[in-house]
């Protein structure tokens, strides 16, 4: 057993860091948790719905005592607020984030930090919905949800002991992998799956008859595109911070694609059959419904 | 009111045949129900399960005495099961058929028919889910759906009547267009989208860490592929049969998947956000979670 946190402090207090808050706390993973944030009000109503239990508007006053600090922000925000909590963090507290590529993350410490402090352990709960904000968050969003850690040289083990206890300890299975490897995995499986649904709903929402067409769109759709109502500014640092290995997973699926655009063109009811039911056998075999 | 089907013949029951089945005979809509299928086991399931009353192998015979047929075959079998019945229907049958193109199956008809009976409206519900076969058939799928008919200048008013009677009496809304437009139309919202499902899941199941991949796959990747697992056959059909309006969308959204995939090469931030936001507020306002 690792003792609990004895402050806590969330920079970013959204669906993904207000979620783990509210689940430290019902777990007794944490004694005092203190938010941060740019806009007052969201910082009030996360205290008001009992997220926090202390509210600052400056990084640098918020991580002062802290053991365990979270970055729960955009990726485009990570510099200047590790900027801004460089110099204030305790000695021995564990600083983490939960951006969607860490590639970045571990990029923009080191321009702020140059040597990596030891507490410093990036990491990535895979689980979130198409909502944001604090209004959003739900104490079992990480229950049996994989979280990803990428450990650095620089990182101390306490830290990732440490670390590892708080995202098991509200229900995650942990796992570890290098920081590329992540943003290779995660470019195919979540931000191309992203890339591809928004420019889907732009496509048809730019054609003339769009009222028409969506007022066609059944479930599969509806389930298809969910994705595309989430945070465009999160998911605008995606594709700013990831977007090496996004183009790598891109190109490989619009080869793909015209694949099997060229298959239809030629009307090849064979080449088009082998696709579909590949797909559907992969699909099938590893995604549960 | 119109009078009850005295004999309604399902030709193909699975989803979508077996549930209009059930729903008819739940609103009390139909006095007798025949099932014709290819597959003798599965035409004995249907009847278990009080699906149809009564089983054919032989379309000829099953539409003898029908005041109704309904074609739910997959869209390459319309054409033989339409040239099977031909000579066999009664004058004052109603024929439909629930394909999710219309143009084809209109095509199918004229090649068989020669002059059109007056009794052919095409239609096709827009509802289903992943799933296939009778045993995924359940009475409420049509509640609050659309249902498109087109009629043809062929069409006799009483077999547009008797037919939406049917549809709205299982719950549908129906609605009128014209077979291309409705080819256009579901090329956009529902056959895009699951060509680009069946392609981004080929894609990631090629990858060499594929298992990994899909490990690391959560909530959204499970919605936004779900229909990558429906019947690659239903599917193969549609792709030959609605090629034409499929590759006009295909063009638009590879155009568009092009300006995201340059905004991210780029790293432009406005332009990435530009179509992120569009696309979010597009979904948020046309379509319900």
């Amino acid at each position: 057993m690792t003792a609990p946190i004895a402050r806590l402090c969330i920079i970013g207090v959204g669906l993904i860091g207000g979620s783990l808050a509210l689940a430290a706390r019902r777990q007794g993973l944490v004694k005092h948790i203190v938010g941060c944030g740019r806009v007052r009000e969201h910082l009030e109503t996360a205290r008001r719905l009992g997220v926090i239990d202390e509210a600052s508007l400056d990084p640098a006053v918020a991580v002062a005592g802290a053991d365990m600090v979270v970055l729960a922000v955009p990726l485009g925000a990570m510099y200047p607020v590790l900027a801004a909590i460089k110099g204030h963090l305790e000695p021995d507290a564990v600083l983490t984030d939960v951006g969607s590529a860490k590639a970045s993350v571990v990029a923009d410490a080191q321009r702020v930090f140059g040597e990596l402090p030891a507490g410093f352990v990036p990491g990535h709960p895979i689980a979130g919905t198409e909502k944001s904000g604090v209004e959003a968050a739900f104490a079992e969003l990480y229950e049996n949800r994989c979280v990803i850690l990428t450990p650095l040289p620089s990182s101390a083990s306490w830290a990732v002991e440490r670390l590892t206890a708080l995202w098991q300890g509200v229900g995650a299975e942990v796992v570890s992998m290098s920081p590329r490897h992540h943003d290779e995995v995660l470019a195919a499986t979540s931000h191309l799956p992203h890339v591809l649904a928004f420019a889907l709903v732009d496509t048809l929402g730019r054609m003339q008859e769009r009222a028409e067409i969506f007022k066609y769109a059944a479930g599969g759709f509806r389930d298809f595109t969910r994705i595309a109502s989430s945070d465009p500014d999160v998911w605008r640092d995606i594709c700013l911070a990831n977007g090496e290995a996004m183009l790598a997973a891109l190109d490989k699926y619009k080869a793909e694609l015209e694949s099997l655009t060229e298959a239809i063109r030629r009307k090849d009811r064979q080449a088009i059959e082998l696709i579909l039911r590949r797909a559907k056998s992969i699909r099938d075999h590893y995604v549960i419904n």
